[in-house]
């Protein structure tokens, strides 16, 4: 016969599959001899045939339940149903894998109308007995019997309301007998039958219940978010009573073995005397220190403090653990993992390895990459009040406070003063960089996680909130609506980039922590991991942050940036509406100088390390004014009789016009760029080159790769890379002085993919712009699918979520595998790397790792985490095997 | 040791590689027993032998030219160098693929101040000699010796003008003496030397020369072209010169076996009497008709017919022969297979099939599937006269001709009262669809080969020329400018939509032509072809043309089109502009009934035949109008105060506004348009099952098969095919009739393709949508890049071609053929098809068919084609099996 019924001593905690998590940890616990109200464990199996059987709960599953009852009467000395001394048992759900409030629990259960007075007089105290009969038919009631929660509250209102009293504790025991009545008469009224006065049948309504329990909305929402299995079904826990609210010599609490906020390795949690374990979370009274008990009750503390040290050396992690003090005796009722914060989850586990519990292995492993993400931008103290205004799109994290302003040159003198400011626009263009670098974040009211503001601010690390559709701007009058309310300039704003939230008032803020533990933690990643960790960066500051965060080296260094500078915009401008050759060459020659101090800067700090440099990607017209603009600035000039600038400003709307693309992400961009004006190429590699070459002779090595982006067909490459070795070997031997470089390709484009063995031919190495692939992959421009459906397509579960962000493994990952086989078997040693913003995000780390990368390339803020992801990708690995 | 020497009667048609084409033929008709001069070939080896040695011809082959020359003297019994009865011969190149005009000849090899006298002696006839010895000075100084042409003519300008006189034939013996003595020294100044007296010097260089030649610029770039291999060589023809300019009893001309203009079954070609090679190619003399020779020299006329008989027997194809008469005797130079238009092509096929000449796949493979194109449009008479004034996109192809209107309302009102117009317009919208039907054709100066004029034009089998950035449009004053002409309303010009030109004025036109040997000779194809052929068609009359061309079913059925119509797309846009769901769907009511109207038409038309119809496929957008346009026509509203209109059009602004996208391609449009409104997709398929139904009552048996647009994940599929399932069973089970049906989708997106075993589970067939997926797959918007960079990249040979127009087998077709392979791979039987426009093109639609798919589908106007091509792609695979 199969067994469906475990007594606590017959499991252990390797059987979580059958009694589940909370079943299975008891067993464990009774095992280590901890003091653990005795009970026993109806299986999941049990829960899946009351399932398969028309939701009937068979009659041997009842024979085992009841065989089991009879072994606890005797264990207990009590009888299920005496009038003398009743055993009562608390009915709790437990799935294999924890689903937290989602299941519910009925406590007191065997109470009725007799053993209720026999509990009164077993503990010579009426009103407590009576108090828990009430306690018991209102979760019955609810739990059970489906009748609504606030009934019942309101029931004890109206007869605290004829007492006049304000608190629970104020009430007799007459006055829960008065309740119970009621109570009573609620349910009747409610089913049409009395309350169930035999504890058998509550106990078999009760173990229903929680099987039914399995399938409520809730916990049906919660599994399909989490991608629990529907089949796994729930465990039932039935156990032995005991009580906290016996008198001040009883108490109910929770105890973390460390500090669950910090980490820090000493006993933390909260109790309350004389209460049941609903008293701390209804939050009445409030909950006392756990170190309070020390002085209270001594030998309870000692023993409890003995209790964790032996369970966080059982189970090799800090624990979260349920207890009760009956009459000065300590029962634990539950332990699992706890739950804690990023800080801790890090401190926790390179302690617990130097205390020689886990070995640095299982450390890392213990941290999960996503979860440190927090620790590495500025945040909003969790601590803290906030008022939510508005959400927009999380466009770059870590969070800012500041004055509101309208315009950027305000935003740069403001800045400059020191203030802090926050810039909201419509939408930021290349204009607008001068007041983004001096604002402490950027709010706007339109665009993607591509837009300009966005790709912008997470360049320079800057929180930013995009496309916030729900704030109207208005610019004459200096001032913003949202929800009915005006948000003036001068008005001070908070943003979270990593939530999209839009805070009224200052919040408090957190910096970044990169705790000694955390570096430890990151040098043994650093020890397992096989992939290289690269940064996206830009600016030498840039640089050095990702080498201080880690990093091996810059996997993509965006030349365009570059171009927007307030000193340089002008500079470009001209060069796009130069009519000859030589006109823009003249405008090249000034570019010339800003990009090779901007290459020095950037090489310098990354001395001995290589540094992908890709060349121009975006379409001129980004570096243009926007058409309605320039529009408005020619009215106004007319107006004015400004002839001059007139005639200017029109050439440059023809241009603006001339320059428009029906789709600009697959238009003129790219080495498309470097192929029709190879000048600008070539002023590029020159600008490359010489700075390479100043640092060589100041002694300082560096290792440039230049970087061709957006190569669909190999020819492309084959005469672009023959640009770049003319330009360097013309360079090289006009300063005569040696440099070290390579020229590589972005594989963004699906034909690049399935042509990366042509195109490996000439490239010594790829780099995978897995923004650009999944746009083309998909056929998804990302700026209007995250405004339009993505976020319909991720509801409705069409996708699992969304590609930008998670990479794609079957569509996209699978063009990826096709490129990285197909150029490996020309190329052996082709390096190949991933610099697309999955390149930080840890499970797309993880397929990086499985398809052979040699590299991932993110932003500097996230290379903490690719550290760490790349070492869990290996770790994992090895398990498997 | 290795021949390098062959006479004429040791070589045979077969040894093409070795003795270049001209050379194999020449044996050829020697062994068939022809009057050929005798002679004999220099071998393509000895050319590359040439090269191979540091362009030196090495001894071994001197001697084997010369032993080859004293066999001739022998044959001929004249002497080489002879003072009485010199030997004089031709040497012409010939290399194994003919490469027309891309190298030289020279005539009369063998003369010099010696032998000259001895022509003039041995032929009586002293004028003739001093030509003879003339021209040979002059095409050796020229072609041997790089002296300038126009020198050697100016030399004779000279003496012409000392005479008095007109033409050459007006010049005397003792003229061309004087003229001689003057090239001498031109010769002699130009290179430092006398002219070579030897004759075998003479030979030599001649034969050097001519491997020179292989290697000069215009045969470099010939080959570059046209993919010769550039290691081929050409080889060397040495024959008896034979004089047709020694009186009236001898000439020179060309015959076609056939008409090359009509395939008519009789001898063609033109003759000069008196005259040698050169004087019919210079144009001085009118040449006679073939037919006259028939009563000037009766013998030879019936020689060189039977000839002809003879050598179209031997070579089973339509020849073109150059033939001398020396005194009366005919001698056979040259024979080749002749080039004849797309007409006499077909005609001539066939009628040799009928003759027992060739079989049916021989006659199917000899008509290029592209040729024949031009039979199928009207298009301009090859023999007029125009003025192009410009050129656009050639965006729909087919000539027509009318006047001048800027308005498509305009166009409407002269086209109904029967005039001819071309609507002029900077680009088109769907509010000019009612002036487009009643246009001859449309030209715009904007917009590529898939914006909305090219589509609908094409779609509408209208010419159409697009893009043309030259003309400048002035609506105002009606009227539009180009290169300094003025175009007025009411003037007329012509477009050409397959060459893109603009012709000024009318031009005579030729109707497309399915003649009866066109249509035998499909059959044939017919016969052969695996793959099936469906037509692109939105209407009934489009889908009856289809079907009378030989369609075996609709591939795709645009049901966008059918929203453009003047009386839908008011009610289009009020379902756009609609508030709530509600309003939507009452739009959308209206909407239903025109569907239904239409796919009524379309499905009886295509009664027994299957019709792909594809939902909903661009963005919403596309059907309000231009942003600009609006913001003209509300200021106007303004300014006259009509306050209800201005209201509306405000309102829609604003909705153009939030529809507005930054990438209209990759944006919310196709399937994602139908998971967004259902309702828009549940309107359709009522419409096409209500049609069907309609039909099945009145006994028509229809096969319509639901087509899902621009899938890229299973999901979306999945979920519409629900839709469409749900959808088509009410309907039936409402109307109570049976309707085949199947529901499918277009692999168009990468993603598409890599995932397409998961998406072949939830399809019947799967229809390749090559447009898009070669802009996905290449990241190309086709509009910008068709404008931007798309013509220099073919320039550059980045790429080979324009791949909208031949499919990118590498790439795009690697993708398709992982597509299919995944997708029968879980469904064996799945119906895969193509109709993007490749499936029109023939290079693309033998991949197709290598690639195992089920059918293409193209224009009407290109279903002969495409049946054609089929049967190449089987014929030719049979061929290399």
């Amino acid at each position: 016969m199969k067994k469906y019924v475990f007594k606590f001593n017959e499991g252990s905690a390797s059987m979580k599959n059958l009694l589940g998590g909370k079943g299975a940890n008891l067993a464990e616990m009774m095992h280590i001899g901890l003091p653990v109200p005795p009970g026993f464990t109806v299986t999941t199996e049990a829960c899946t045939r009351y399932y398969e059987e028309g939701k009937k709960i068979a009659e041997e599953i009842l024979q085992q339940v009841f065989d089991a009852l009879e072994d606890l009467e005797e264990m207990t000395g009590k009888k299920f149903g005496s009038p003398d001394n009743p055993l009562l048992v608390s009915v709790r759900s437990g799935a294999p894998i924890s689903m937290p409030g989602m299941m519910d629990t009925i406590l007191n259960l065997g109470l009725n109308d007799i053993t209720v007075e026999g509990l009164a007089r077993s503990t010579n105290n009426k009103r407590f007995a009576y108090d828990c009969y009430r306690r018991f038919i209102q979760m019955f009631g609810d739990v059970v019997l489906n009748v609504e929660h606030e009934k019942f509250e309101h029931i004890i209102s109206t007869v605290k309301e004829k007492r006049g009293v304000t608190y629970d504790t104020e009430l007799t025991a007459e006055d829960w007998q008065e309740v119970i009545k009621n109570y009573k008469g609620l349910v009747e009224e409610h089913t049409g039958r009395q309350f169930p006065q035999d504890p058998r049948e509550q106990l078999v309504m009760a173990i229903e219940a929680v099987f039914r329990s399995w399938n409520n909305q809730r916990a049906i929402v919660y599994r399909k978010i989490n991608k629990i299995p529907d089949d796994l079904g729930t465990a039932v826990n039935v156990q032995t009573m005991v009580f906290g609210n016996m008198g001040e010599d009883s108490g109910t609490g929770v105890a973390f073995t460390r500090n669950p906020s910090t980490g820090e390795k000493a006993i933390y949690g909260e109790f309350l005397l004389n209460a049941q374990g609903e008293d701390v979370v209804a939050g009445i009274r409030t909950p006392q220190n756990i170190k309070q008990l020390e002085s209270l009750m001594p030998d309870v503390y000692r023993q409890l403090v003995d209790v964790c040290n032996l369970l966080e050396k059982h189970y090799k992690d800090m624990q979260d653990i349920e207890f009760t003090v009956e009459k000065g005796k300590l029962y634990i009722l539950q332990t699992r993992s706890g739950k804690r914060t990023a800080a801790a989850a890090v401190k926790i586990a390179v302690d617990m390895v130097k205390e020689g519990l886990i070995t640095k292995e299982e450390a890392i492993l213990r941290v999960s990459p996503e979860h440190v993400v927090s620790l590495l931008h500025r945040r909003i103290d969790p601590e803290a009040e906030i008022e939510v205004i508005a959400k927009g799109l999380p466009a770059s994290p870590g969070a800012a406070w500041g004055h509101v302003v309208f315009s950027p040159d305000e935003a740069e003198t403001l800045g400059q003063q020191g203030e802090n400011v926050i810039l909201v626009r419509t939408e930021t263009t290349p204009d607008d960089i001068h007041g983004i670098v001096m604002a402490q974040g950027v709010l706007t009211s339109r665009g993607g996680m591509t837009s300009h503001a966005a790709v912008v601010a997470r360049g320079m690390g800057k929180p930013c909130v995009c496309g916030c559709e729900a704030i109207s701007i208005d610019y004459e009058n200096e001032e913003f609506r949202v929800a009915g309310l005006v948000v003036k300039k001068g008005d001070i704003i908070s943003i979270d980039g990593s939530t999209g939230q839009v805070i009224l008032g200052k919040v408090p803020l957190i910096d970044p922590e990169l705790s000694p533990e955390f570096r430890e933690l990151l040098q043994w990643a650093d020890e397992f991991r096989k992939l290289s960790v690269r940064a996206n960066a830009d600016t030498p500051q840039d640089a050095k942050l990702a080498r201080d965060f880690g990093a091996e080296g810059i996997g993509l260094c965006r030349t365009e940036h570059m171009f927007m500078g307030q000193d340089r915009l002008p500079v470009v401008q001209e060069m796009i509406m130069a009519e000859t050759r030589e006109e823009r060459e003249k405008a090249l020659a000034k570019l010339l100088d800003f990009q090779r101090q901007d290459f020095e800067g950037i090489l310098e700090a990354m001395q001995d390390l290589p540094v992908t440099i890709r060349l121009l990607d975006p379409p001129l017209h980004e570096f243009l004014p926007d058409e309605d603009e320039l529009k408005e600035e020619i009215a106004e000039l007319k107006a004015k009789g400004d002839m001059e600038n007139l005639e200017k400003k029109q050439e440059m709307l023809k241009r603006v016009k001339a320059l428009k693309e029906f789709n600009p992400m697959l238009g003129l961009r790219g080495c498309r760029l470097g192929i029709l004006y190879p000048e600008i190429y070539e002023m590029q590699v020159r600008a490359i080159f010489q700075a390479a070459c100043n640092l060589a002779k100041k002694g300082i090595r560096t290792i440039p790769e230049v970087e061709i982006p957006l190569v669909s067909n190999v020819n492309e490459l084959k005469l672009l890379r023959e640009l770049v070795e003319n330009i360097a070997s013309q360079v090289i031997s006009e300063e005569g002085v040696k440099v070290e470089y390579s020229i590589g390709t972005m594989i963004e484009i699906p034909r690049a993919c399935v042509t990366a063995d042509e195109i490996a031919e000439y490239a010594d190495f790829f780099s995978f712009g897995t923004n650009d692939l999944t746009q083309t992959t998909y056929g998804f421009s990302r700026d209007d699918a995250e405004a339009k459906f993505l976020p319909e397509y991720v509801d409705k579960k069409i996708l699992p979520e969304n590609p930008f962000i998670v990479l794609d493994r079957k569509g996209v990952g699978s063009l990826m595998k096709t490129a990285v086989s197909l150029a490996r078997n020309v190329k052996e040693k082709l390096t190949v790397g991933i610099c697309g913003e999955h390149g930080g995000e840890p499970s797309s780390i993880e397929f990086c790792h499985e398809i052979g990368l040699d590299y991932v390339s993110c932003s500097p803020y996230r290379v903490p985490i690719a550290r760490l992801a790349a070492a869990h990708a290996t770790l994992k690995e090895k398990k498997n095997c």
